[in-house]
């Protein structure tokens, strides 16, 4: 519980890194997806099933926690770990993306953000101080700080102006974040004492920005970094440039995060440009609406095709989804509304993910990460063959 | 696949029976409960988290499953076993039960009912013969007779013709499954050759008309026999007075089966009367509404007084909710409409169901039911300790 954070890169293959993170909860072996368990539940499925499905670490949400069922309900629960049951590490995020999305109902100033509660209108307010104590008290392994996310497109003014203060606040949070690692807030129970924090760059699409965003947070010092900003409707290519850029100029020794991205070919894409963790609620949120990956692209399950389909959904995967079943029955599922349609669904999309972070790590430690990527992208890009 | 219907009485302790009940895939150890997949999926979980719960037979729905995705689309793929993956024992019920509850969207003549479909409103037949064909294309293990069932209360005169009506249409339903078995319906595939055909008692709370049902349901001549027109609405001590003085004149040597019941406490007071098995919404349905079963009665999940409580919902329980939950943890997924909550709540529930008949079936075997009863319903109809 009190391990200090740790990575080790175990092979490299052009910019891909093969490695292991050490956090208080155990090992993660990146690169990593991490799926999104907002409210300290992954939707569709069971903590029971996430471990089945032999993901290393989890998702939650400072924000929505704090609101419910509160970060002190929580800390007196054992931290998220002794609350959800989940034994391996966790990653909090701030809350930050979420707070700044609720454009209309919030206010930023510079000591922070006062909001009002999506669940009963309540005045809130966070600040990097009060999102660092939160994330204490739920005990995860890594707490993100609390940064300004601007929307995409964003004039560069005003983009300079969020990264500016997302410095500053990084400092205050880190400030913060020592001196609760140091025993000072006694008031703040805090169940994970080897608790990591993680800067987050910002900058939008403007690379001087994300310069000044890298070198004023690696100056603040955190055990590792995150590239936020992304991911917000921007075109691909775009993403691409940015990630490559700004990834080039982290520090080699520590894991690059890149948040809330992506679809298959964006992780792809993202490893070969030096990324190491990943977290993206499309596996599960699109499994609900009956979008399934596969190696050949995304399937709806609902197109009446797949009706009387008795093969499985992907012949080459070996989820229990696709062991068991057809795309008959899976459409059928979907088709009348079961709430098996979505739990099936949600093991096989998030398996797919899984697996193909598997894949990518094996091909890096085998150096043939180049040929992978090419020969992923392209049979992913093409459209499904039924 | 072929095996002819068979049942073996292990042991008997009063009225109470332990039984093995061998139908075309596999047996099923009684008394038992048949947990309900009506669109040929259980509410709340998959179909290999059903099998993991250890049940030995499931139940699923000819008039829904008629409707959608359509009996030839399942025949096309070998049957509800083949389109579903479940491997083990299957019940179909007739659908008698729903399109009677269709009041006003239906007509019933002597032919069978005319009803409109509560999906698109087209207009549908179905008669004895139709859904024979129906279940024979399902490919069910066992197979119900299309039955008239009368709401509650209701007049003798009404529960009189009904019970009439359904004895002539198990006479031309059992004729029809007769030709279906000896291979005189081409036309009809039969994904499952050794399906069984089971009647069903009728005559609502009187007991003069239950006597001449089951004399001439018996006439006609079953694998077995159940009792219908229960447990929808009527008193439970009606319903145990009729369910004892139906239960013991059917024959002995065939399973008897209490439909559509009931509460945990209805299933050990209808094996003290020799019934066998049981079929039920309940613990799905309250899964999905929080309400969850224990050995000290049912809790309500989103009482306040949960929010803190980090003990198991049962101490006694060896399901994987008890086994790695808290009573808090799954308040707040009942709280915030998480999807694991209807999923860990219905496993729960369906443990309590099949660990229950499997305790009944030990006390039978070590003599030692009646006090197995009187404990276990002393204990469940207490007020919930908390």
């Amino acid at each position: 519980m009190s391990a200090r954070f740790g990575f080790e890169i175990l092979a490299t293959d052009g910019r891909a890194r093969r490695g292991r993170m050490t956090v208080a909860h155990g090992d993660v072996q990146t690169p990593a997806f991490m799926p999104v368990g907002t409210r300290a539940a992954v939707k569709g499925i069971t903590i029971g099933q996430l471990g089945d499905l032999g993901a290393d670490i989890m998702l939650a949400n400072a924000y929505h926690l704090h609101l419910r069922p509160g970060d002190q309900a929580v800390a007196e629960a054992g931290g998220l770990h002794g609350f959800t049951g989940w034994t391996k590490p966790i990653l909090t995020d701030s809350g930050g993306f979420q707070v700044f999305s609720l454009a209309g109902r919030r206010t930023v100033n510079e000591e922070g953000v006062i909001f009002q509660s999506h669940l009963d209108g309540s005045a809130r307010a966070l600040t990097p101080e009060s999102v660092a104590d939160i994330q204490a008290r739920l005990g995860s392994d890594i707490a993100m700080i609390f940064d300004e996310c601007p929307a995409w497109p964003v004039e560069h003014g005003g983009a300079s102006s969020a990264m500016e203060r997302t410095l500053r606040w990084a400092r205050r949070g880190r400030d913060r974040f020592e001196a609760l690692s140091a025993g000072q807030v006694p008031d703040v129970f805090r169940p994970t004492p080897g608790q990591a924090q993680f800067g987050i760059i910002q900058g939008s699409t403007f690379k001087d920005l994300r310069d000044q965003s890298v070198k004023g947070t690696v100056g603040v010092g955190f055990e590792a970094y995150a590239i936020g900003g992304l991911s917000v409707g921007e075109p691909s290519d775009v993403m691409y440039d940015i990630v490559g850029h700004t990834a080039e100029q982290l520090p080699a020794e520590t894991p690059r995060y890149l948040m809330g991205a992506g679809m298959p070919n964006d992780l792809v894409e993202a490893v070969s440009r030096g990324i190491d963790l990943f977290d993206c609620v499309l596996p599960t949120r699109n499994a609900r609406n009956g979008q399934l990956f596969t190696r050949q692209g995304a399937i709806s399950i609902k197109n009446a095709r797949y009706a009387g389909d008795l093969r499985p959904l992907d012949e080459a995967c070996q989820c229990p989804t696709c062991r068991t079943h057809s795309r008959a029955y899976l459409r059928h599922l979907f088709m009348t509304g079961e709430m098996s349609s979505g739990i099936l669904n949600t093991v096989h999309n998030l398996h797919f993910y899984l697996d193909t972070m598997g894949r990518i790590r094996k091909a890096i430690e085998f150096g043939i990460f180049e040929n992978f990527a090419r020969e992923f992208l392209d049979g992913y890009s093409r459209r499904h063959p039924d």
